[in-house]
């Protein structure tokens, strides 16, 4: 059955860091979606399509902005009810409110009681799809796998790989750390929307043999994903320095594994060199840019000018990264992902940093094929938004919907600065309502 | 007539910076607020003062925590629809953006409805007392200060002083301020709670001449405020050096003026030098720390702990600065405030950055004598919080209502880094509701 939906749409056809904005933006004021069992079967203007789809009726959603689903490309399931943990810097972060919290997912009902609350907080903020760190027990990767199944959510996440500098509670081995990877792969990997990444914390908590060992499951497996962190706080670097003394850097660490390639996802690289840049452009790897998550901790700012040269173009996505993270909005973390560019004298647009949110988080999952933008065949996952949620905001946007590819830059800055999970009005998994805000 | 008040209470009655914090802090799991005549009469524990006020029906908020009022210590309302514009540093966001809009508050009736808004979230967001821009038109101040006095506020405000490098359309001259200035202050100052500010915009747009006769007003009116902006962004510092030969530096040229005294109250202040803070400290001067403002207009980050020090220690309230500042919440404004500080490598506990909304933002600004804390005798504006408001901070805060001071500086911290407006749920003034959520 057909269901056609008509709004004004907002989406991305190319990357506007490396083409013209006017080439990579595409704004239809009054637009037409069609969807067919979940997926996007045509696209087009009203003027266009109206009489195409006559005798189906509209389902309209006036003075409204229709975008494809925000996509988070680094966040963590069980620090959901731990955000705002004052006071530490990435270390000491993790050892005092970090793993304490993650201690409680080896029970699986309350690891099921918090994917319920935080898969509720995902949609309720227009995020579709999202890159998740579970904890370190299997437990916590079938509790949020069964959750987001039922859900028909596309959704990637991994069991936590770490066997030394944590709790002794917290730590796997090397070899129990295969197994149960190579397990829970078999077992959710492609199963439905469900995608796999293997999920060594970082390199400071697995030895050179558990990174060997994920290495392996990545060639066993070549098409699940590697989700890690990377060059997030100074310490942290010098850390793995000591660690790691035969590696040129940390990147080389994970590369000595064979853990940086194509469908690799790094969060942070805050304090990346040169040379690392390189190499991620290289091999196509991705970075999460968790600007709120930068801030919070004091780790830094992120160099999302060089991440996006032309030199050495690295593919960039945003990440919450909950719990260090200080809001589950894309919307938000757009807004301090600006801050942080302004900080450095350089500018991010909105079509730029909406672009992160939606097809650029989909190209840096390599999910572009399915996820990103209105194309014809995707997936219909997508939002409603209100340009107006909150007086503020109404008054800001007071003139929406607009006609010009300018004026839509400007009322779209201001959903990305003033905009939070207020705006998101609906949100449409596989082209069924999953979240309303009313 | 008595009003009672019970639920938990959270006010400062010292300086966290200064004083340990358990001196600083005064936290009543169960307590009751007495009001009279607008004002507050008693103020003690539910154990305390149970019998003596045993006759009177308390309102009861149970599981919700009360604070003072936030003050807000720089803020323009003439702004308040251009939050969010995009992509540039102060001199240029000025030009492009804050003086076309300026322009529009000539006219008496557009002012008036900005105004309306304007308090509106000003009420909303919990913030009771604001130091505020006006525009250059004498309009623009009756405008705000007939509806800040019909709904009974304490807020302080001025008309711009600009001669210069602005557009004619925004210019007044020496003369016509001095004269214009002098009229407001005989009309509005003291009118009910309502309170003067002299109010050059900055260095850059007043002339020598300008500058001395904001420095006779001041002489002449001694109780009245000083209000401009001081060494926010570093283009600016530069303007200034060369429009001033003869200044020592950016504060210079205020105190040649006359204008760097108590009372005085200087916005951002992120280039300051160190003999600066000290010629600050010594005067008794006031910093209005913009953390939301000084990010998105990269300007950069506020040297607080410098500002604090025990050697030269300088007033600091906080304030959004409104339209540079990305939100009208002091609540998130706070949570801006720890990035800055962290970004420093350094801490701001909840208490810290909530006394600074609080007591700290009315010693900034000479009222806490009337405003800031729950002193008996003092003016009974405050807000109704609560600790659940969002799923998120529910999960967050589940086990509030605490004890101990630790935990409660523990849910203080999610309050200020997850909360918004959405976690006020009522605002009093002078004892009586003026915003409530639902």
């Amino acid at each position: 059955m057909l269901k056609v939906i008509r709004s004004s749409f907002l989406d991305f056809i190319d990357d506007p860091f490396y083409t013209s904005e006017a080439a990579s933006v595409r704004y239809l004021e009054d637009g037409l979606l069609v969807i067919e069992n979940g997926k996007i079967k045509d696209f087009g203007t009203y003027e266009q399509l109206q009489e195409k789809y006559a005798g189906i009726d509209a389902i309209a959603y006036p003075d409204k902005l229709i975008m494809p689903g925000f996509i988070d490309t680094h966040i963590h399931y069980p620090q959901t009810a731990m955000m705002a943990a004052y006071g530490e810097q990435l270390l000491e972060w993790l050892s005092k409110y970090t793993f304490p919290t993650e201690a409680k997912f080896k029970d699986k009902n309350y690891a099921a009681a918090i994917a319920t609350v935080f898969l509720d907080e995902l949609l309720k903020n227009g995020t579709t799809t999202a890159l998740v760190f579970a904890a370190v027990f299997p437990e916590s990767v079938d509790a949020f796998f069964e959750e987001a199944e039922r859900r028909n959510l596309r959704m990637i996440a991994g069991k936590v790989m770490m066997n030394r500098n944590a709790p002794d509670f917290l730590l796997d081995t090397a070899q129990s750390s295969y197994d149960e990877t190579k397990a829970l792969i078999e077992k959710w990997h492609q199963k439905g929307r469900l995608l796999y990444a293997v999920t060594p914390r970082f390199a400071i908590t697995s030895t050179d043999e558990q990174l060997d060992l994920a290495g392996k499951l990545l060639s066993e497996f070549p098409d699940v994903y590697l989700h890690t962190h990377l060059s997030e706080n100074v310490n942290e670097v010098q850390f793995v320095a000591e660690l790691f003394p035969n590696s040129k850097g940390y990147l080389d660490v994970y590369d000595q594994a064979g853990l940086v390639k194509e469908k690799s996802i790094f969060a942070h690289g805050v304090q990346l060199t040169e040379q690392e840049f390189k190499r991620l452009s290289e091999t196509k790897s991705a970075i999460s840019f968790c600007p709120t998550s930068n801030l919070f901790l004091g780790s830094g700012l992120f160099k999302l000018h060089q991440a996006k040269s032309t030199e050495t173009p690295v593919k960039v996505g945003l990440g919450t990264d909950i719990g260090a993270g200080t809001s589950f909005s894309l919307l938000q973390t757009a807004n301090e992902a600006y801050k942080v560019v302004q900080l450095q004298g350089e500018k991010l647009s909105s079509f730029k940093a909406l672009f992160l949110a939606t097809l650029g988080g989909a190209r840096a999952l390599s999910l572009e094929d399915k996820l990103g933008n209105f194309e014809i065949g995707k997936e219909a996952d997508f939002i409603v938004l209100d340009p107006k949620a909150t007086p503020a905001m109404a008054l800001r946007n007071a003139d929406f919907p607009v006609k010009t590819l300018e004026d839509i830059a400007d009322k779209a800055f201001a959903i990305m600065i003033m905009g939070d999970d207020r705006t998101i009005e609906v949100t449409y998994i596989m082209g069924e309502i999953a979240y309303q805000s009313i």
